[in-house]
């Protein structure tokens, strides 16, 4: 199902790498173009076949783009919009796949207004701790739910075809605000990876010798990539300062529960946990 | 390679069935016998072989057993070895798989001295979030750490039989005390968990739904039994309870630095949490 002639994405890691796939799979584009900071990358973009054609000049690779996604750390995202402003085309539409939104959407809109570009924030959560084109995968969308924002200066237009097109590589969509989307994220994605970070960082190193499953799992994440979550969590502060507190405040109730030696009370906590947990299993279909 | 006649495995769940298939699988003993609270658990156990014989009665399943093997929640494995004091033959070996050592070790050491059976503490650290019979492979101790305890009344042909045992069964064993162990669990298993029940509980039901891979995995082990981790918890209360602090201590360390915008020193901290979770997942196999 043909939806654009040309979609370039900026930025071709895990996530652009596997949009790349996922679009040359389903023909959504004529044309996918992908837009590199090292040619290294794109050699490897290029032999994987996630995107059709490579370039370095991000001019080039905007030019004539009827889809311009920004698949780059956040902090780069309203940079590099700025860019689509000067050199995408009248009529394209832009959409990023960044982790956090009101602080890109609010510098995005004051750009594109009157531009004749249109910008529609999105944030497909779908990755891994791990970070490169070589991880892409054709599928990864597939079952992952995706955020996609709509604020005062939302195209109506522009909104329902970056909806078709999440939708059309297999993502769930839901559609929300910036703030909305921010404090989601914040408890589900962002507090995660704090909580990882802490547990990973706190354990001192000769212990994690014995560790098995549970701290395995647990840590996973805190895998991920430094800079690219300082730069989320510092996108987002606010929230993510309110979601470590509401963490907080249930870990010492446990801890309370425990120190008092109420091993009902502390039953009754951890029960409330696992039906809530038990549940989320439910939920997903690729979970 | 044949090293006992009949081995007796007390609470024949996820952990007590893979233990039984694997004895069987080895040929370690003539003879398994399990020994289960309910008729049901025990035709499921016995459909799959997951012991030869099966009993509801203790004293039947300990009567001239070589090797019995506690392996039911923490709180209840004291009172089982005062049965192994009555019922056992002389020179019979007491083993347990329970999560803590030092609360168990303190009254079985106390029970057994003088009584001609011998007691030597084990923590396989296998299993995951399931319970039951019908999660056990033959499999699960293969690569597992076990921690296997001793004390000043550890009898030293003993703690050499239980250490050839689990080594026989695939899992890579270390001797310690019940302390030590106590305080390494207290951080790689008990703190992992009561993080993970933390952020299952505190993430308002409403949210999880957009969560994807980050939540799942780092809220898995919130899924795990609640009472068998509420007597676990108990039974190394101060040094779960110091484990929490040295977590909490890390966790504000990020959000001080995440509240003060200071994303160099963010970014240190970030990368320090993932140098360790990263060497982790060198050192194991299975893992």
């Amino acid at each position: 199902m043909r939806m654009f002639n040309k979609v370039t994405i900026i930025g071709v890691g895990l996530i652009g790498g596997s949009i790349g796939l996922a679009v040359k799979k389903s023909g959504l584009a004529e044309e996918v173009t992908g837009v590199f900071r090292r040619s290294s990358t794109m050699k490897k973009a290029l032999k994987r076949k996630s995107v059709d054609k490579g370039t370095m000049s991000v001019r080039d690779g905007m030019h004539d783009a009827d889809l311009i996604i920004l698949a780059t750390p956040v902090s780069s995202i309203p940079l590099l919009a700025r860019d689509a402003v000067d050199f995408a085309k009248e009529g394209a539409i832009i959409t990023d796949v960044g982790s956090t939104k009101r602080w890109i959407t609010a510098q995005i809109d004051k750009m594109t207004s009157r531009s004749g570009i249109f910008f529609v924030g999105s944030h497909p959560m779908a990755g891994s701790e791990h970070t490169g084109v070589e991880f892409a995968r054709d599928d990864l969308m597939e079952g992952a739910p995706c955020i996609v924002v709509k604020t005062v200066k939302t195209r109506r237009s522009a909104l329902r075809k970056v909806t078709r097109f999440w939708r059309a590589l297999g993502a769930e969509v839901e559609v929300m605000s910036p703030s909305r989307h921010d404090k989601s994220v914040s408890l589900i994605s962002h507090l995660p990876h704090i909580i990882a970070f802490s547990l990973a960082g706190a354990v001192p190193a000769k212990e994690i010798a014995y560790a098995a499953e549970g701290f395995k799992d647990t840590t996973r994440v805190a895998s991920s990539d430094p800079e690219l979550w300082a730069d989320i969590f510092m996108t987002n502060k606010a929230e993510v300062v309110k979601a470590g507190k509401l963490f907080i405040n249930y870990f010492n109730t446990i801890k309370k529960a425990l120190s008092d030696g109420d091993y009902g009370k502390l039953v009754r906590i951890l029960r409330r946990s696992k039906a809530k947990r038990d549940k989320f299993v439910i939920y997903g279909k690729k979970r």
